[in-house]
């Protein structure tokens, strides 16, 4: 098997081309090549497959062999791969995936190489009861949240998968892995959820520190990005483009006005291609 | 830059063949290369090269940049490699390394491909300020040693760094991320130690859990299963031979009587090629 490894801000997965669907051992195989000491080391193995709706379609394996049905930085990584390696030209392309349909995503590039990718993430879901949250009401918004005697305030978005985001004094030295798994099981969150810790520098920056939901602390989360420049938006710290600086680099995220959606630009890179040994 | 990544019981490393001397920026390189989200993730950066005094010479750079000046793990890897990609025939080969001088390496093959390598690791030294603990005596055996009220009994053996063998009653399961990191810097220990957590099934069966020494737990320390070997000969717990079992996959150590050497054969394998494109 020959693959290319690639990351986005860290979020790291063996790319697969070529192959005419998802073969029957994938679940296997991912296991197999995402364990970092006997394998390549992954957080999944993505297969680049043919499309009868898009330019391409990208299934994504998780390390421990369930599917993942979108992620954005995945989505990164692919857009760049086909467009480096020369099987598309222009400047956009489309992208199916498994949960969230057609993916449009434009490419910016210097000398013809992908430096970072636009990617449409769809429209943040704010009532209440559809983040999921327990709470009835339109919008979430700067909410009191009280863990072990200690009260937040939060700002809920939904981005597909839920995200409580909370204005700490600073992202980067906050004790997340205190409070992070705390509130991701909060009873306010009928279905867990993500949690954002977030500073502010400037109504176009700001300092993110991510506790995902399932996995702890990561380097990357782009729907994370997303759901803080939203709640940013709403609570009226930024403007509706900002950079979101996270461990593993820095995303662009706009919510444009005239159609509600959210975009994401980040980079994406090659680190080796490689062929399996095992 | 070509590489091939493999493996001796889960600790990993990038081989490097051809190069005629160490690469100037092979510290850059080895932080690059070694680093599991960005780069290929590694243990280690080891470097196949030319030598006056014996078939190849070996040098370890370690993720940060630093040299190692000897590895157990890694010496079974490059003697696969050089062995199976045709670059010596025999079953016997001598490799330079800059802690150990030349080592002699056995190798055992099925079909013309390595298995298992046998590596001489020298003699045990057990004089108790040579180890070195703070204890003058020729043997340190069965001793206890008090950590926070609770009272542990340790055999000290040093293959070249220091080992604190203690015997519990299932190693698999005991709580070595606790009590490892209290025993490394306990002042009995002026260089502080790595400590093992052993429990013995059979005459010729262990296994045995690792607290390193700056590394905490790690798959597998093949100085550390040759302290628990010479350490359970000396207890009157196993003959001279036995496999010691660790997380990454078992070891068959020896304690020959006549030379008075410790003889380490474990396995190792190739993963995959790669060609790194950053």
């Amino acid at each position: 098997m020959q693959f290319t490894k690639m990351n986005g801000l860290g979020n790291d997965f063996v790319i697969v081309f070529g192959e005419q669907q998802l073969p029957a051992n994938a679940a296997e195989l991912a296991i197999a090549t995402c364990n970092r000491y006997f394998g390549v080391g992954a957080d999944g193995l993505v297969y680049i497959l043919p499309s009868t709706q898009a330019d391409f379609m990208m299934r994504i394996i998780n390390s421990d062999g369930s599917e993942a049905e979108q992620c954005g930085n995945a989505i990164r990584c692919v857009a760049k791969y086909v467009s480096d390696r020369g099987y598309v030209s222009g400047d956009e392309l489309t992208i199916e995936t498994l949960g969230a349909g057609v993916q449009r995503v434009q490419l910016n590039k210097v000398d013809g190489v992908v430096t970072t990718v636009r990617v449409d993430m769809g429209k943040p879901i704010l009532q209440g009861l559809q983040v999921p949250t327990t709470i009835d009401q339109e919008t979430i918004v700067n909410h009191p949240i009280e863990v072990e005697g200690t009260t937040f305030h939060f700002t809920a978005v939904s981005m597909g998968n839920p995200h409580c985001v909370i204005y700490v004094d600073d992202a980067k030295v906050f004790d997340f892995n205190t409070w992070g798994p705390k509130l991701e099981v909060h009873p306010l969150f009928p279905r867990k959820t993500n949690v954002e810790f977030v500073s502010i520098r400037s109504r176009d920056y700001t300092d993110m520190r991510v506790w995902e939901r399932g996995a702890g602390p990561t380097l990357a989360c782009g729907t994370g990005a997303c759901a803080t420049l939203v709640a940013s938006v709403l609570n009226g710290k930024t403007d509706r483009a900002a950079t979101v600086s996270l461990a593993g680099g820095d995303l662009f995220i706009e919510w444009n006005e005239e159609d509600g959606h959210v975009y994401m630009t980040g980079p994406s890179e090659m680190v080796y291609d490689g062929t399996w040994l095992k």
